[in-house]
């Protein structure tokens, strides 16, 4: 008795236990469905765009992903020795390998170069501010070119993807890096740009009055206060920018560039999707002309599901060669926590339509033959896979989600007949043809 | 003069090669296409029988992915100290992660569960024999039962995907692996199985003479010699059935196993693609009854394209829950690389059919509200993106592969018609109007 005690013991100790990592995540199917089907339909929008697909490896040479910087970012990257210790990172976003591949496979493509990338990112965050070390990243981006056409062709997809989600309250908020610090210059302010930025990003998480304050740190009470002054939305894009212009000292190239892209807008009746906000500025990020953000009217709290902008040299860490481009960038795992948030169903294909029930094992390779002759009807189902009281069966299809049962005994199969019961309305088509049955099924479908 | 020399010098020294680890891949947007596609159908064969994916983290405990042991994996496994010091790997494979996810959510999910799993693994194995240190699984498994029938819909399915991606000349190689310890039991040579089984693992690769040689340093030269008649094909399943039973002294519950297995199969119809081989063992995996591997009939020598089988204790290093199982594994790459071998051509969706050339520059909304028209009528198309020389977006066009050119200037915006040229024919249908294209361009689709 003592053996087995000390036997059952140590066994328990031997169990590891089952765990995941502090800001990683399992998905369970239904969730995984989701996922699937909502990336599913954002390439079915980029490809009507013309975008083509591409994928760069999880691990890179370090090097190549941080440069010789040592940036912020750089501390949360998962990083470390590989086997032939070559100091290697996992990639902490989908733009720094774009950039690497752009330059490496320069001649086997063509510009301008239109590509999305949807895949995982790592960065080892802080996860009190409920962040996530592994999520999913979006990226479309048009490469070697710069033109306002293609800026637009970017908010318009933008405004596509999130309309075939089933998102049809939202605002894309732009505006342009360049005028800002045109802006800037003309209250020589340029030196403190970086400063300024960093300071105006905060504004919508710390409001007016702090960021105000905050200014005053760095540039005088009056500065200050015109920065204030030209960052505030107007009541419109036209009157927004009309103050802005006055307080930069009249119209620019800059201000111009937003006037043309608003032209475009109205001309295409979308005006209800964008406005001009001059607070917008991206913070420290690469952006050198059009900068956007994406808010959803009835869950304004979330953020921005979609952001990104035109930058003049992506790769300029690897190639001489510019390379100019305007891309957008859309946090997935935030996108579905917001379509769950606003009770937008996302349809998934996942579900099995029939159960074929397991009523005698003699005729478990007819239930199998039965289920192939549904397949190729493209009718998903199963068989279940031993036999059990039927009670359990039926709970089982209940638990799954499947609607029907495919109930075949012996005399049924002796009489090449079967039955279907649905289970939620509890009908029952009895003793018929498996070709009847699928007319059922079908026109459920 | 020295100074811009100089300064060039410093530029070219401060731009970081563009290059990739070895044994990692870019993938250019033709093959990601492909790939993409492929998955896709996978995913449609998975889910008509009833099968659902899900998801899991790329990092996880060194602990959960290799417990306590230290074998010829674990070697190859990505593994570092992340930021909090913990001890923490890449998963090398999508089993052990499932394994562990099944003990962590047992009480989420119902049993029989089935599920699907695509994803990226990582093993930092020898490149030199061709092996890549990053690439894709697609698993696919029943848990939570213990019957023939399961396994039987698991070689269903493994035929079915395969018949899905187009290729039809394949044979499933089944055997049993307790068969085979019933049958070394019956030589009184149980005790050393492992090795057997290791050395028999390599007939495909070494051929018979090589084996029995290697078996004669473990066993007598006449045990050798029965080990290998065993093993050995003969013209059909129950011929070869009937040998094996003779020599492990009579049939067995093992062996009627396979006799059941191989009736179903008649009874579908499929003989034709499953076949009894002995010699299959999978080395020293964790199987315990039913292992399978399939082979390309104009392709073996690339390998098993889908491989697998009966497991008695999935989760056993996480939970003292018995979960039997029985599953597949695809190696995708390997897949894809025999599908180009074949020239089997996967269909991607990915190619964009007109291209609307950019004539004018005051046009440029035109051309996108010409573009928004056409793919709401699920017809892709882009805009070239700056005004160039005709012969120039012609250029890229073709380039990338698209079909349609849309031409539109000053006359015809005006006239409020368009022009389509199809570029290969040279075909145009000039002055139609944009519903006449639709029409033209969606009987071609």
């Amino acid at each position: 008795m003592a053996k087995q005690w000390k036997e059952e013991i140590k066994m328990a100790s031997d169990i590891i236990k089952p765990k995941i990592l502090k800001g990683f995540r399992d998905n369970l199917p239904s969730l995984e469905a989701v996922r699937k089907k909502t990336i599913t339909i954002l390439e079915k929008s980029f490809t009507r765009y013309g975008f083509l697909p591409i994928d760069t490896p999880v691990l890179e040479y370090t090097e190549v992903l941080l440069g010789k910087g040592g940036g912020e970012t750089d501390k949360q990257v998962y990083r470390f020795l590989d086997h032939g210790e070559r100091d290697v990172s996992m990639r902490f976003d989908l733009t720094v390998p774009f950039a690497r591949y752009m330059a490496q496979h320069r001649t086997e493509l063509y510009l301008p170069f239109k590509r999305y990338h949807i895949g995982k990112v790592w960065r080892g965050e802080n996860t009190q501010r409920g962040r996530f070390r592994e999520f999913m990243q979006c990226d479309f981006d048009i490469v070697g070119v710069d033109s306002i056409s293609s800026d637009f062709e970017i908010l318009l997809l933008m405004k596509t993807a999130l309309e075939d989600l089933g998102l049809h309250k939202f605002t894309i908020h732009l505006s342009n890096r360049e005028f800002f610090n045109s802006f800037l210059q003309h209250l020589a302010l340029g030196d403190c740009g970086v400063e300024i930025l960093r300071t105006i990003d905060k504004v919508a998480k710390i409001g007016e009055e702090k960021v105000t304050e905050l200014l005053g740190a760095t540039v005088s009470k009056d500065a200050a206060d015109t920065i204030m002054a030209f960052i505030r939305m107007e009541e419109d894009w036209a009157t927004t920018l009309h103050k802005c212009e006055e307080l930069a000292g009249g119209p620019s190239e800059q201000s111009n560039y937003i006037r043309t892209l608003f032209s475009y807008i109205e001309e295409l009746g979308m005006s209800e999707f964008y406005t001009f906000n001059p607070s917008i500025t991206r913070g420290l990020d690469y952006y050198t002309g059009v900068v956007f953000e994406t808010f959803l009217t009835d869950y304004y709290e979330i953020g921005s599901v979609c952001s990104g902008g035109r930058y003049n040299n992506l790769a300029s860490l690897y190639t001489k060669e510019e390379l100019p481009g305007v891309g957008a960038s859309i946090g997935l795992d935030r996108l579905l926590a917001a379509l769950e948030h606003l009770n937008i169903e996302i349809q998934t294909e996942g579900t099995v339509t029939v159960l074929i029930l397991c009523l005698d094992e003699n005729l478990v390779p007819h239930y199998h033959k039965l289920a192939e002759t549904l397949r190729n009807e493209e009718i998903s189902c199963e068989v279940y896979p031993t036999k059990r009281k039927l009670a359990q069966q039926f709970q089982f299809a209940e638990k799954k989600g499947i609607p029907y049962a495919l109930i075949c005994g012996e005399d049924e199969y002796e009489a090449q007949k079967i039955n279907i019961k649905e289970l939620t309305t509890r009908i029952s088509y009895d003793s018929i043809t498996l070709s009847e049955a699928i007319t059922i099924l079908k026109a459920r479908n």
